[in-house]
């Protein structure tokens, strides 16, 4: 059957989807949620039926384009075929493991591919995830599914023997060690791609922190000129192709924050993978209100990122640290920045929590990457912050990437602040890292760059009655008013 | 903030969408799949985001809705207020149930009266899906999530102490009892306000065979004048708006063809309740070919319906039935409508398998509601068929449905047919309900209301080489060459 184009210039996210008028539809007995080849010539693409009842916005005869089908197209002829097309094979893989039965490598490759190709529905991928959340994965089963993410995306190649990765499980505000260790990585001649994510629900991710310094959107040959040139690079993974079913997991995954293990593991070795990473090294904060509670659960975490890690040939070697407390002092993009600087320019304004983390992180890669024998990378690391080649490294990238670096001590903080002051004397038994985040969002943290919070005290420090305990940045007074009023309820430190 | 309102007349499904610019959606920090409450003055309605990059669709500082989301919002004002809304609570329950914990009444009916009120989006309800077939619910959860979908749709009230109902699982071509048993039952003065579905894969559903002779589609206050006047109806339940939210997680379902336990007794049970059902016959056919295929299925199917009815009060019987052939001579509506004619009118060419297994359910529903006592059932059902009150009572129905009787032997079928004949003597060890029912459907039925099969051979009989085992008819030359080319394959006998 032969319809008329109409672009409907609507973008619906997940599947590609074609609109018939619902007499059309029930002429030809396509139901909502059939599939169907649209074809013209050698071209063609399969997409799910909707149906409207207006006549003015899918007239009879006619077959209304979303842009994603229209885009999957790739031409604009002004007829296309509609044939029936059967339910992809990927639908069938993906119940059989909702039956608690084990996927193929080539089955697991087929429901990647299709979710990539915009072949199923955003109910037909939530199927999916729930299969790998009631019926967990095993070894084998994740590194397939790994392979088949970073399969289907572009692939950074550097054509290097070493080439050094890092990544944190996240959860804990401040903590921005990534804009410290690859300097230091890049300064000792080791090759380290960085991509790095934009924050969901958090006052910043790296990717935030280093756009209030430069650029963070490259195209990957551009990416590769920057690496070549400097050794690193600091940029946004969103901006690439490299893992594009990582993306549309996680925005089915994002409303019942499921957590699926195997996911998370596809998720963060597929993006390792994607930059070509041969060494790798994990950060697993765990502690009372980080991502990881319990010792235990990080232990188990972290022997499921070492087998997975073998099954993909990537020399891998995992830390559990402290997330029991921001690290750093600023949370928020532009206060990070600052912290960043103050280390790397050895200001005494560092923050020492984040330099000491930053200088353990550094020198296990450096130990990982052969840079530094056992138990001495620390102090290569710290002899290379030390002598100013880090900073200098970190200029360099700025400069490859566009940016400028700025002074920290002229860094202009949000126009409104408010001083939170210990409403006793004692000592920190505890600082919630969710409230500290919440407060940083509230106030406008990562969209507006200047705003959130600066610490000045951390656990276990003695405080007195009346002494600040941080100050709260806002660009908005209604923002900063609100967050007061969430403060008064709990300012997120315990004092004993 | 204000937005204006911009319709886009293109209808979703599933959720409330609105649509926001890009630009817009950034710089407030909506993201795609986010809740939104849209408000103006006293009228609000809660939408989920979806972004545009087109100006031309919705330019910024419009807001742009869906028909649904239009429709949901009962109001059209110039502008409207976008206020964040939390996920609804009910998401956190599809959660819990995911992980395997038991439910409370509460919050089953959360969750579904958020999917009757389109608060959940198409993946959200998979999850619910999914989490009720990998974590199978209790009898109590069961009885829950049955009160929970009767009790968010509408209800036809008859105010009498018995009201009868049946219903057949499926899957068994032909077997168009329905429209014997009702008129039986009618006549012997119970109430039977019966609503059927149409066909959704099979070649003719109750309502699709009954729209042969009648109207099917009205409004509850006619349908209770129907009954009062004839203690009877066939009509479509899709028309009514008794369980909404059985078809949404219907349509969900769909595409994996999960076979959810929980969900079947719900769907079945739920529009029993609906229609104030007190007294219910439930048609199991299990064999080679059926829905359910061993009788240990068909037992335990049996025993779960008996204790759901238990929870619902209701007087449930249940029978197992032979559902390893087709049942009658027709398929498809207008010969499935001819059968039914020919049995209620005890003509002579009347299928004597549909008779015997009418008179046999309508039997069971004369015992039950207290019309024959036991085992007399099958003998009072007899007398009513042969009396002609069954036919006369049918009459009275079509008549008051707007329709008009047709004489069986003046039906005009298909202008195209062709006979299949056997290609060896023997006799009939097997026909394939799975092949009957597609031949049927590929000729044209459930829309070709002429075209189907007519059978002329039923398991066991015997038949010689070159006797016509069938006449398969159909409007379309071309879906009747298609047709033949599958036959030659397989026509769906086995004879030895």
């Amino acid at each position: 059957v032969n319809f008329k184009v109409k672009p409907l210039h609507v973008s619906t996210g997940n599947p590609n989807v074609i609109v018939l008028n619902y007499q059309d539809a029930r002429e030809l007995t396509f139901h909502r949620g059939d599939r169907i080849r649209i074809k013209e010539g050698r071209n063609e693409a399969v997409a799910v039926v909707d149906t409207t009842n207006s006549e003015k916005v899918v007239p009879r005869g006619c077959v209304g384009l979303m842009d994603e089908t229209k885009q999957c197209l790739n031409f604009c002829k002004e007829y296309v075929e509609l044939i029936p097309e059967p339910l992809p094979s990927s639908i069938e893989f993906i119940k059989k493991k909702l039956q608690g039965k084990r996927l193929t490598f080539n089955e697991y490759y087929d429901i990647i591919e299709d979710i990539v190709k915009n072949k199923l529905t955003a109910q037909e991928i939530a199927y999916f995830i729930s299969a790998c959340y009631t019926n967990p994965l095993n070894i084998n089963e994740i590194s397939y599914l790994t392979k088949s993410v970073f399969e289907t995306g572009d692939i950074f190649k550097l054509d290097e023997d070493k080439v050094m990765d890092k990544h944190c499980i996240g959860g804990v505000p401040g903590n921005r060690t990534t804009m410290i260790v690859v300097p230091i990585i890049a300064a000792s001649g080791l090759y380290i791609p960085k991509t790095s994510s934009r924050a969901i629900t958090s006052p910043a991710g790296t990717a935030d922190t280093m756009e209030v310094l430069s650029k963070i959107s490259f195209p990957l040959n551009e990416m590769k000129n920057i690496v070549k040139k400097t050794n690193g690079c600091l940029v946004w993974g969103g901006s690439l192709n490299l893992v594009p079913a990582d993306d549309k997991l996680i925005e089915i995954e994002k409303p019942l924050a499921l957590d699926v293990e195997s996911l998370l593991l596809t998720s963060i070795l597929a993006k390792k993978k994607s930059v070509s990473a041969t060494h790798v090294l994990i950060d697993i904060p765990y502690g009372e209100g980080a991502k990881i509670i319990s010792f235990r659960d990080a232990v188990h975490l972290r022997n499921m990122f070492i087998s997975l890690a073998k099954k993909l040939d990537i020399k891998l070697k995992v830390v559990l640290t402290d997330g029991s407390q921001p690290i750093g002092n600023g949370i928020g993009p532009l206060l990070e920045a600052r912290d960043v600087l103050y280390v790397l320019k050895r200001d005494e304004k560092r923050p020492l929590d984040l330099e000491k983390k930053s200088i353990y992180l550094a020198g296990k890669l450096l130990e990982l990457g052969g840079k530094a024998k056992r138990n001495k990378g620390e102090k290569v690391a710290r002899d290379i912050l030390n002598s100013g080649k880090a900073y200098k490294k970190f200029e360099e990238i700025v400069h490859e990437q566009k940016g400028l670096i700025i002074e920290p001590d002229k860094i202009k903080l949000a126009k409104y602040s408010y001083d939170v002051k210990s409403n006793r004397t004692g000592k920190i038994i505890s600082i919630d890292n969710k409230i500290i985040s919440r407060l940083a969002v509230i106030v406008g943290a990562p969209k507006d760059k200047k705003s959130g919070l600066y610490l000045y005290k951390h656990k276990h420090n003695k405080v007195r009655y009346n002494e600040i305990l941080y100050t709260i940045y806002s660009e908005s007074k209604d923002k900063l008013n609100f967050a007061l009023k969430k403060i008064k309820e709990n300012n997120g430190y315990k004092i004993k």
